[in-house]
This record gives C-alpha cells, structure tokens and sequence, in this order.
C-alpha cells in the first residue's frame, strides 16, 4: 500500500480523466460500491484464487468468548475488501436491475485489496479499471468493449499494444479434439496457462507429471511444433489453420467477425494490434466465451484483461444475464503513461515577508483567483533559488514578490518562474 | 453502506470536482493515501470517540489457536480503515516531510469508514473532503482555509450557509474566569457542546448533576442569560462584549484580525456570513487554537468543520509542528447541491434493430465519437417512448435509427430526443 504525493496523485488523477473520458465517451455509464461486501459473497467460489486473498474485516462487538468459538476467519468477519469489481458488479446488478437499462454498460474505477505478500510491482491496494456490459448475448457487447479499449489505448499515447484473443469454447474444443477428458480440462487449462513462462516443453512435462492422458499430451505436443512462428491472421482461414482441425466452426466464424468488426471500426489509426492467440487461457474459471488480454513489449505481465461470464450473475439474480467485460490494470498504465498537465489556468506563487499583513496576502490572493488563476503563498526564506525551484516542480509558472509595501494588485510584478 | 447508480454517481462526480478544483485554485495540492492504516496509529487517542468506531482488518494466516489466546480484537486485527483523514494525513506528514514545501497544503478527497449503528443520514462509508495546513503557525493559515471553504460554498451555489468562529483558547479562558477548576474543563465542553440540543438550562442541569464546581455553574448560568439574541458582529469589540470580561485579550485580537482578513478577501459577493459563537466547542480534544464549522438553516447538523491542532503531528513526527485544517462532510452536500450537467459533447444514441450486423454497429459508433459525441448503442424493442424517456433521463439527446439498409454516416438521420 502506498502515500501518493502531489506530483504523483495529479499523474494519476490526469490518466483517471483520460479512461474515464473515453469509456464514457463509448456510451458507458460509471457506478461506484462500497468497498466492503459481505464475506459470504467475496467466498462464494467466483473469485478464484483471489478468494483467499480477500482481507476480512472484524465483526463488531467480538467477545473473548466469541474468539474462543471461533474456527475459521470467517466466524469472526462478516465483511470483507473487495478483492475486484466483477463480483461486487454482479451483485450491484443483481439488486438494482430494474433501475437499469435493458442493455447496461458500467464502468467501474476504484480501489481493490489483496493480502499480496508484498513485492516489487504488487501492491495490498491497487486500482482497476473495468467497464462491463450485462444484458447482451451477442459479439456486439466484446466489440462495444474492444473499441473502447483500443480507444482508451490511443488516447493514452499506448502504442505497440497488442490485444490478444481466443476463446474458451475453442480452448475446451482443441482439449476434447487432442483427447483430455472432460475431468482433465480444467488442470490441463491452468497448466497450458503458464505457456509464456515455462514454454512449450514444460507445459508438456507437467501434463505428463500430472497424469493427463498420455496421448493427449503427445497430440498436443505434435500440434505446438507445427505451430507458426509469430502472430496470427485474425480471421476464419487464419484462426482454422491456427486450431486442430475439426474445432468448432461455429466458433471461429463468430470470433473472426469480431475481429472484423472492431478492425473496420477502429479505422487505420488504431495502434493496438488485434491477434487470435489459441493458448490464451486467462486464469478464472468463470469464463464462457470469447476472452482478451492486453501486453505491452516492455512488460511480462499484460495490461488488462477479460471476457465473457454468461454464468455468473445467475448465481446472484437466479436467473441466466449474459455479460462481458474488460479490465484494465491501471498502476501498471500509469507507470508507462506520460500525459501533459491540462490546467490551463495560470499558476502564481505569491512570494512574501513575513511582515506582510495576512489581510493583504489573503485579499490578493482572492484578487488573483477571481481573475482565473491559482494561486500559493509561498514565504520567502534564505534560499530563494531553491523555492523557485520547488514551485516550478509544483505547477507554478509564474510568481510574485509581496512586500511590506505591497497593497493592491497595481503594486504587484508577475514574472515567470522559468526566466 | 450504499451503491451509486449512474445518475448519482454522475452528480457527486460533479459536485467533487467543483471543490477540487476550488482547492486547487486556492492553491492546495491532493495527496492520497491508502484506506487502511497500522491499527496502533489508529488507536494512539487522536481520534476521540471515533476510534471505538473503526473497523478491524483480520491479520492474515490466523489459527485456531490464535484466536484462543486473543483477549480483544485489536488482538487480531494489524490493520483498521481509517475513521478519518487526519490521522492518516499526519502519518503521511512524518513520513514524507522531507519532500514537502516547508509549508504544505493539502487536499483529501476520499472515503473514510466508521462502524455506526445504521440510521437515517448516517452511512459506514462516506466521503469528507479535507484541507490542511501543515508548517504555518500563524491565523493566515486559518486565513486561507476559510477563504477556500467560503468560496467553495459559493461555487457549489451553498447560500444562506454560517461559518461560525471560536477559539479553543477563549473557551478555556471563559471556564477559568467562572472558576472551573483545570481537571473540570474537558468535562464542562463536552457538556457545553450540546448547547444546540439542550439548552442553556439543560447544559446548567448536567454540569450541576455531574458535580462541577456549583459557584462556576452559577456563574455559567448568569453570563447565558446575559448573552446578546442574533448573532454576534466580529470583531474586538463585538467578541469582547460576547465574552465574560477579562478572558485573552491577545486571542481576541487575533480572532479579529482573522475574522477581518477574511471579510476583506472574500469581497462582496460571498454567500457566507462569518460569525463568532462564544459557545463553539467541536467534539474533538486536540484542537488547540481557532475552530470553526459551517451551519446551514436546512440541516440540523453542521457540514463541516475543523480548526487548529498543533500538538498532533508532533506525536508521530516527535518535534512539534503546526497544523489547521477544514474538512467538509461530501454527503451532506452533495444531498444540498443541484448542479448543471457540464458535459458539452452531443450524447447520441444508435436505436437499432437486432438485424444490422455489428461491424455496421461498431463502425457508425466509431466514427461519430471520433467526431466528437458521446454514443450509446440500443436495441429497438416493443416500447420505443419507454427507450426514449429512459435515455432521456440518462443525458442522451439526440438518436438515430440504424436499420438493415444503414450502411454510412450518410444513411443516418439525427434527431432531437427532445422533439
């Protein structure tokens, strides 16, 4: 967990604006939940791994006694911190559904916990960016999501993105085409999974450590070494020849028309690449169809990620609700974004004495204000040099001394703080 | 604890970003800082009665046998949310020191959780938005905090609201004139503070029934009957007469000044009035010099208020440092304010039927938010005035049909919501 000072706070809150300008631009709507949801929710087996990672919060008015009966964390916590914003979002959706659009389109941005062991790049408290569509079956909601994604990408100056594609329904046809069984699919995805960090032989290996079925093992093996090198064709011909033959057809023609949809859309500007990438697994198991991911060259963990959950806010509402969505990991964004200060106002430092009356300071400074500036007092000490310094790191481009004799604005000299 | 649906969640974005961006003129700078602080820093006495309000976070990795040998929550719990942001602002102070302006300014806008009792207009989560100023000990500092906090008032188009005035100082000096003994008086505020809400009989009654000091309360009960109806004018003459005679001249004086300061900045045209109230108390115990808080005829509760407290930074820093600051309750606002949308780009929404491929979709979505609109997308059903009303209500103000024949931006026909 981290203090943001203000060069820093400013940085984030400018990135913030530019996401939050793009998704809303993009027809999509920003809700906000409490921080805390009930611990039976957070452990409710949609969160996956993260689940355990969920820091509880303390019941109120614990007796020794109550510590005493005590078996778990869980008899003590009623609460606890979000650990993302897919599970507080279907529950939100689940109790306020009839307030919302037929088709609703969130955006969320706001803070999630995990009990992280702490490490360089993972952080206790940490903001994601997701934006959410529930209500739509079809490719149209990951097209709305893509564009807004790849948009979002543009207007942060991202370029070299990639936005890798698969899905799940072609992830499970491959396995069942190689020979896992259905009881397989799922360890066999988590190890396929860690392609990028033990490559190829290693996803083999530890398939065959684990006991998967032998032939299916050495059917996926042959079918990684026809594999082409480098990226592929998004479309039907390039996703058939990237998958073992016979894989659902009706799958690939839809993912293709995605594609083609949100690269007809974007128009030739677009920086981000779109790929088809036949081992992308993303690790919850809560996804149903097409999923996506977003890397960057310079880093070995994605940007962002997500896809589509048909499953999941039936658990809350009781009933089926398709939905898709994408998040984006923003502390990593922030640390490869470099925007320009907006402010357009004028920024003046009032440099004073400390013999100046504060009625004077403070009635100048209002002057100043109303005029369209912002403006700091700033008490002039020994080093003057060093003060200049600080302000112009600070924002300031301009500045003022204020004297004992200093008593309306016509006495003032504004002077710019760079020359 | 409460969910924002869009159109709330809208409003109070609106209504932060008005005293962010008055802060900010006024020369503050925003810092943030995480939700949940050490639990021993939470409980060092600095928050008064809060403190009993904040809520644990379970240590991670607990036994059975933990819990067997705990004696009280704070047992389980290293981490806590904060129940305010002072003391998370003076934990920040002590640790960033060294790479702050000597005088420092800052802004917090941001959640804070207690652990009420749930009842009508008092939330677990809520928002304050603070200012502070750290490193200036004179009343220039409380100079500029109600100068922000007037015009902040003023910009969110708060009329009619009070800010009222007193000083810690006079309030021990008016207990020691009627003889009040030093051990009595922490006890005679908390009495004295609930003025507003008993009475001037009631306040007599309790000090008599808790065994102050009978001659002193005699002495309280004559001044009170004495005390001026309306409002009392600021001023040396004005705070004099309000106060038993002989209590510190040199803080009257002070407060004068300040209170004049204000006047003269501020101009004409602030909404405002700035008022002494010999009787202004603020529950909490480390003020240690002027105090102030914001009335409004509407509430019977105040929203906002703060003053100095020198001593409390000291605590973590161990050297002393001066401090003021001014917190504004968000909720109580945002529930008082009605502000104009500022959103200028044209919110169109594409009413289409199911049959338009979404490639046509995403394409005519891309190219008018290139153009500069916002766009929805949605899908024409049986009730198209429910649809309209409803994005209506949601800020849309013009759509378009899409059919299967819409293939350009030159097929579609724009048109007012409105109409």
């Amino acid at each position: 967990m981290r203090d943001f000072l203000p060069a820093d706070k400013a940085r984030r809150e400018r990135v913030l604006g530019v996401i939050r300008r793009v998704y809303r631009s993009h027809g999509f709507d920003e809700i906000e939940t409490p921080v805390m949801e009930d611990s039976s929710r957070l452990h409710a087996g949609l969160g996956g791994d993260n689940e355990k990672l969920a820091f509880g919060v303390l019941k109120r008015g614990l007796t020794r006694e109550d510590f005493e009966k005590a078996n778990d964390a869980l008899d003590l916590a009623d609460l606890g911190l979000r650990f993302d914003l897919t599970v507080p979002l279907a529950r939100f959706y689940a109790t306020h559904r009839a307030d919302l659009p037929a088709v609703f389109r969130s955006i969320q941005i706001a803070p999630v916990w995990r009990a992280e062991r702490p490490q360089k790049g993972r952080y206790r408290q940490f903001v994601q960016c997701d934006i959410d569509i529930i209500g739509e079956a079809g490719p149209l909601a990951e097209v709305e999501l893509l564009l807004a994604t790849s948009a979002t990408l543009d207007a942060l100056g991202l370029e070299n993105c990639t936005i890798r594609i698969n899905d799940r329904r072609l992830l499970i046809g491959m396995l069942e085409v190689f020979g896992f069984t259905p009881d397989e699919h799922a360890q066999v995805l988590i190890t396929v999974d860690k392609l990028d960090k033990v490559g190829e032989s290693g996803v083999v290996a530890e398939l065959h450590e684990r006991g998967m079925t032998a032939a299916a093992v050495d059917a996926l093996e042959v079918f990684f070494a026809r594999q082409p090198a480098g990226p592929l064709p998004f479309g039907v011909e390039g996703i058939t020849a990237a998958l073992p033959a016979g894989v659902a057809p009706d799958v690939i023609s839809e993912l293709a028309a995605l594609g083609a949809a949100v690269d007809a859309a974007r128009g030739t500007d677009a920086a981000a690449l779109v790929e088809f990438d036949p081992f992308l697994v993303r690790g919850m198991g809560y996804y149903t169809g097409p999923i996506f991911e977003v890397a960057h060259p310079s880093l070995g963990y994605s940007l962002g990620g997500g896809g589509r959950y048909d499953g999941m806010i039936g658990r809350f509402l009781g009933s089926e609700v398709p939905a898709t969505g994408f998040s984006l990991g923003f502390e990593r964004i922030v640390d490869l974004v470099d925007l320009d200060e907006e402010e357009t106002r004028e920024a003046i430092a009032l440099v004073h004495d400390v013999t100046v009356a504060p009625q004077v300071l403070a009635t100048l400074k209002a002057q100043l204000i109303a005029g369209g500036s912002r403006v700091r007092l700033a008490r002039r000490g020994k080093n003057i040099k060093a003060l200049f310094d600080a302000l112009a790191a600070e924002g300031f481009t301009s500045f003022a001394f204020v004297s004992a004799d200093t008593t309306t604005l016509n006495d003032l000299e504004v002077r710019s703080l760079s020359a």
